[in-house]
């Protein structure tokens, strides 16, 4: 699906270890794509707690339905990730097979069906033939090992040109605890939701309630601040598993949300959530720059993201990064399009760390040269003064290129 | 700056007959094209009154403040429009170039400031030089003549590949009056504004509270039902001017919105914004395709409006189509991502006359080869039935393409 890997894309990949409780294995399910993995199968060891965020579409994917179906009942004890097909739009059909998938994967790793996770990615309104699965999963179940971690995030690519994985680790109550987390991104990406499919996993015991508030509030301030194209996906899926098997090495069980063992935990957790959304848009389909879009001095924070995502959305914001073009003009446009308070006269602009603007015109030293040198960069940061209040808000996305439009004008064909 | 004419564009223009009141120039002031014309002056008869709806933007423009500050004051004598400079986001620069200009049309149209009406279009943060119109306004003045309504479509064209104009007649008792229309669009458009710039001229002697109604309700059916790529600009202005010259053939005075005499009238100015504003769409940047999305069953016209502008403001959508992709699966995610009631089971999907989608899947009698057949025509509608209540609208918009993104990563440059 892919043509060339993005220019963004991380000069080298960390080595995740291992996660005690935790066993990864990949294969080729023949769902769409040929002689490429396309199945991800990861087996949970027994009280392995999961939480979870998703889409907030109002015609969410079978398997989102069955996810949130399933979240605080038993636990988790398998996770299976399809890519080309996305089992969305698809009735009942669609909701058959994500039971047949289950039962497969139940069979497999020999437990109930409602502990089975399952996540799909790919063209939507297709039919999946969850048959495929027949068979694949049981001898999943028996190659499974502890350390695919790559292969686990290169199997869940669609238009992806590189797999994204993060680790991190913190300590509780003393004891040294993983975070491993992977994810994939590139087109269909936007705001309110957890992200396109993002996995991760710990053997931190953590219980299900707090793992979920966790989660939540870490997906708002990482995956919920992406954008590649404003356009939310019907299967946005982030799961978040926890083992617990650093119980058995002393660390202490957690089940209040307010524990401030956490602290550490939490910061790194939020670390790595950040790390693997900026992957995402590093990742966006097209993408040649990086681009951060700051607010500050908004009236509120919800008001700076708006206006942050006004402007991380706007195609003509877009285009000028991908042409170079420090045309701070349409930067105006896009805080003034927002619908939130905006001063024009309190305005002030920077591509990088020159103000272009100030006070609701050019900035009297504006230098052309400088900003277009800036502009022939990689990494792009534009941030907005609003010189209203203290919001302040902070989204990643990528430039628009005409490769964006020629992936998806010929992603089906 | 454009690069071939639009395919969308029609095949011939309509000519426009002369309204009595109206006299129309042309002049080139060099604001920044070269060999090409980018000032349009408008001269206008005594007691012609004057409506506008402007750019819900907060940052507007500094034309944009000039006339929402003197609409209801005393009517229009003259209408001054230049392409090249937006004269938006330039500070106190801005507005004294505003009033500089105003001043030399009043001295050339012998009226006050406050009759003069002013639109400015082009590149955003750009101080306007408001000497360049110096002698030029006064010259327009001297050669301005009734016909020239092709001449002042092409004058205020900036990304444009076409001049839009439109015209209609209709009956005030028992009198015909002619309404004209010119218009200009291309990228930065979107809803929730008039549009880019228009202007529409009658004869008719209509109030300016009843013109003002009158206008509101026609963009809210037409410039506010188009978008190319959901941006808002900063300076979107629709004037219209009634000069009240077919009073002398015997046309009544219409001071009340609520006079039935206005039927044909209010018929006739909606299809000619309805006509205009499609010309819009047809001639978004790079456009190849016209699309007419309808939505019906929804659950109020609100709703259905907002999912109609999210599927037309959709990239993913709007890239399939120039893909010639009948990839209605991201329809489903557009209307999906709106947050508007939606049931997944309850949805239907047409491309054209073909049903693809029903019932929260694919289309039992769904035929591939025939969907694509329609695809590659140049016209395409996309209609989704929500089947919850009787909420409809339609909106207008085009294709993405590559060369949206060349004509926006080039624009400044």
């Amino acid at each position: 699906m892919s043509k060339s890997i993005s220019p963004l894309a991380p000069k080298s990949y960390p080595t995740l270890p291992a996660i005690e409780g935790v066993r990864i294995a990949t294969a080729e399910a023949g769902i769409r794509y040929k002689n490429r993995t396309d199945v991800l199968y990861v087996a949970f060891a027994k009280d392995t707690a999961v939480a979870g965020v998703f889409t907030r579409s109002k015609c969410p994917s079978a398997p989102v339905d069955w996810c949130r179906k399933n979240l605080g009942k038993g636990g988790a004890r398998a996770l299976v990730v399809n890519s080309g097909n996305a089992n969305a739009f698809t009735g009942k059909k669609g909701s058959d097979a994500v039971k047949l998938t289950a039962d497969f994967a139940a069979k497999a790793a020999s437990c109930r069906a409602s502990q089975v996770f399952i996540a799909s990615t790919g063209v939507i309104g297709e039919p999946l033939d969850a048959m495929k699965f027949k068979g694949v999963l049981e001898s999943c179940e028996k190659k499974a090992k502890p350390l695919a971690w790559v292969d686990a995030a290169k199997a869940i690519m669609t238009t992806d040109t590189f797999p994204k994985v993060a680790t991190r680790t913190a300590m509780i109550g003393g004891v040294p605890v993983t975070i491993n987390g992977i994810a994939k991104g590139a087109g269909m990406i936007a705001p309110d939701m957890a992200t396109m499919l993002s996995f991760i996993f710990t053997d931190a015991p953590i219980a299900a309630p707090v793992l979920q508030a966790l989660l939540k509030k870490g997906a708002d301030k990482s995956f919920n601040c992406v954008t590649v194209d404003s356009d939310t996906s019907t299967s946005d899926t982030l799961l978040f598993f926890a083992t617990g098997a650093a119980g058995k090495r002393g660390a202490p069980a957690i089940t209040l949300p307010s524990d401030r063992r956490l602290k550490e935990f939490r910061q790194e957790l939020e670390a790595l959530l950040s790390d693997l959304a900026q992957q995402v848009a590093r990742d966006g389909e097209g993408a040649r720059k990086f681009v951060t879009v700051k607010i500050t001095g908004a009236s509120g924070a919800i008001s700076a993201k708006r206006i942050a995502m006004s402007v991380a959305n706007s195609p003509l914001v877009k285009t000028a990064v991908a042409g170079e073009d420090a045309n701070w003009g349409r930067v105006v446009m896009a805080v003034g399009k927002a619908g939130e308070p905006a001063e024009r006269d309190k305005l002030a602009i920077w591509f990088g760390d020159i103000r272009v603007a100030v006070k609701g015109a050019r900035d009297p030293a504006y230098d052309e040269s400088a900003t277009t040198a800036y502009m022939r960069g990689q990494e792009i940061t534009i941030r907005v003064d609003l010189g209203l209040g203290r919001g302040e808000a902070t989204v990643w996305t990528c430039d628009l290129t005409k490769e964006y439009v020629e992936i998806n004008g010929d992603y089906r064909s």
